[in-house]
């Protein structure tokens, strides 16, 4: 048979077919006023995507460059932060911080736990000389969303930043920077931006600016005083992956036409679509505050979890993603994230529904497809 | 919701993505050794999907002129022919022959039909004056396949040649030109080609080639014999598209990495799927010889059919094709044809779910994409 190959992992996600042809346009000079053009425009849909005044920078990185931009560019040596670590990349922001001799309290969740913001405005009392609070908007490895509306209104009380890690979240569920006193957030252009991956995003609060001023850590490429610098001259210090700006330009005017608050809709029925979906067949989320950004499942007993992603990756090529260690075997994830359809999720349940098939799990065949429907073809508008 | 766009028609059909962007190559000049060097690849590529060793001509058109072509080129004013009128395509072979003054003996077949060879036998001892016999091997407007190896036997008894049709069916189900002793075999690009509309493609067996040359209807672009001369100067009579050829070059590497064999059981697959699926909720098929190429289907009583394939296309933008007058609005096609997978099947069947369960339709909501898993999952290899 013809296989095709299905993108269905929390990052990279597809990418419309006229933005990856968007790639093979020729290729223009990063210092010229053509490339300004689109790179200004780029910018400003940005700021639509953060919804916030303040600029947001570009870097040829990938998201984890944006996560250190974020520490190295704010703190001090010996500064003293909170690490809010419920899953891989929550664990990222203490690894980082610690890398470059900042202390780190990190306060370690179990996977899919939430968070709230009375726990964290008891952490703050016990820790009183905390500089910045580190969160994640959506944890990827764990599918869970955390309050950061909630963190936002405790940190705006205090002298402390709040930083986070919108990477997947972003764009997919909601996290007005400006609104919910968000001082420093990060992006990934491979998430709901909607285009391959190779870019990644950052803006500061004034708040956050201030802590910029003052910073002392060692930074080079990832300074974001001279992307402000450049940004002022309407372009970035380094040579800029050009073909991925000019791609980034095509997807935000699909996402500008939508509008935010349509692709947050968006996302939250296929979310519940793909909710309904595993529970129709017994299975059970991982998480306790699930998002609508990637659906975390537990493997069912008696069914080898490796081989259920291997099987739904290899065999269907319905790329889910399988779950990250302590949790590999024991979960997989379906993304429904950036430039995904009714009909991705229907994919997904298709392939899972076939491998649980050959796996022995027993379950009614279709009939998760059919809870899914029942969800999508109310919502399809 | 984002509305991703699904093509399963019978034509166009989806391209794969990097047959697709082989369409942003650089332009090369038609007159050239490189071009020469591509070009020459592709006429063998279609020699191996037509299995013949006799030249295949690339034309720059649908593949209606490829289907003149092989009426112009071979006939004279005046000539009797006998053509299977099955449906749509079979009609415009009469409508080809009769507007250049052929004497056309019309066989009119119900939508779905077959026609045997011993049919055949006597219409040609009842006409045994006809030249040519026109035929099709998959009828596009009912999802028929004839028996195109009976007709062949038959033909090779006689004076006269048999002219096929393969527009939706080649490459797809078989039609092995030489063994099966077909005299003028017509293709098309945008069916299991794999690459988008323009090109159209045309082959002669030694008997028809007698006929080009004694053949007086008036003919210039399609004439066969200055495709003949061209492609043993190793290119075109006239301008091609270039980049259509380049994609094509690119899409039959594809197809000669699976092989034909493969392909026609994938298609076989597929096409087990769909029939099952639609039968499982409680749906008849139109065709009582259905094709491995699209499956038409009739229109439940009571169910607006011209209100359930605009819902498909237009709200589920699953881009089934209706059908054709005189079955408008009773029937619609499902095409499981070209670049598609095992899951482009299910999305066409959950957009049928979702869809009839919207008009009213009473069945059990997920059992039409169990019965299309349980063929694809045992098949899938």
């Amino acid at each position: 048979m013809i296989k095709k190959y299905y993108l269905l992992s929390p990052g990279p996600t597809p990418v419309p077919a006229d933005v990856l042809s968007a790639a093979a346009e020729p290729i223009i000079h990063h210092r010229t006023s053509e490339f300004s053009e689109i790179f200004m425009e780029v910018t400003e849909g940005l700021k639509y995507v953060f919804s916030t005044k303040q600029d947001v920078f570009v870097l040829t990185a990938s998201g984890t460059g944006a996560m250190e931009t974020a520490v190295i560019s704010t703190l001090c040596a010996g500064d003293k932060v909170i690490t809010i670590n419920g899953g891989k990349f929550g664990e990222r922001w203490g690894q980082i911080c610690q890398a470059y001799g900042v202390e780190v309290k990190e306060i370690i969740l179990e996977w899919g736990e939430p968070y709230s913001k009375e726990q964290l405005v008891d952490e703050l009392k016990a820790n009183p000389d905390v500089k910045a609070v580190f969160a994640a908007l959506s944890e990827t490895s764990s599918g869970t969303v955390y309050d950061i509306q909630g963190y936002g209104e405790v940190l705006a009380q205090s002298e402390a930043i709040l930083v986070v890690d919108g990477i997947s979240g972003l764009g997919a569920t909601p996290c007005p920077m400006d609104e919910w006193k968000v001082d420093v957030l990060v992006a990934g252009s491979q998430k709901s931006f909607m285009i391959p991956p190779g870019l990644a995003y950052i803006s500061f609060s004034p708040k956050a600016w201030d802590f910029v001023e003052k910073s002392t850590l060692p930074k080079y490429y990832f300074n974001a005083k001279k992307y402000k610098k450049s940004l002022g001259k309407q372009t970035t210090p380094y040579t800029p992956a050009v073909s991925l700006i000019i791609q980034q330009k095509k997807a935000l005017e699909l996402i500008k036409s939508l509008g935010l608050e349509k692709l947050f809709e968006h996302h939250r029925i296929l979310g519940d679509a793909t909710r309904a979906a595993v529970k129709a067949i017994g299975l059970e989320l991982l998480s306790k505050s699930p998002g609508n950004i990637l659906t975390a499942v537990k493997v069912p007993a008696g069914i080898d979890g490796l081989k259920l992603v291997k099987t739904m990756q290899g065999k269907y090529m319905a790329y889910i993603a399988g779950g990250q260690d302590p949790y590999k075997g024991k979960m997989f994830r379906i993304a429904h994230l950036g430039y995904m359809g009714g009909f991705d999720i229907i994919i997904a349940l298709s392939a899972l529904e076939m491998t649980l098939s050959e796996l022995g799990y027993e379950f009614e065949g279709g009939s998760s497809l059919k809870a899914a429907e029942d969800i999508l073809k109310e919502n399809w508008e």
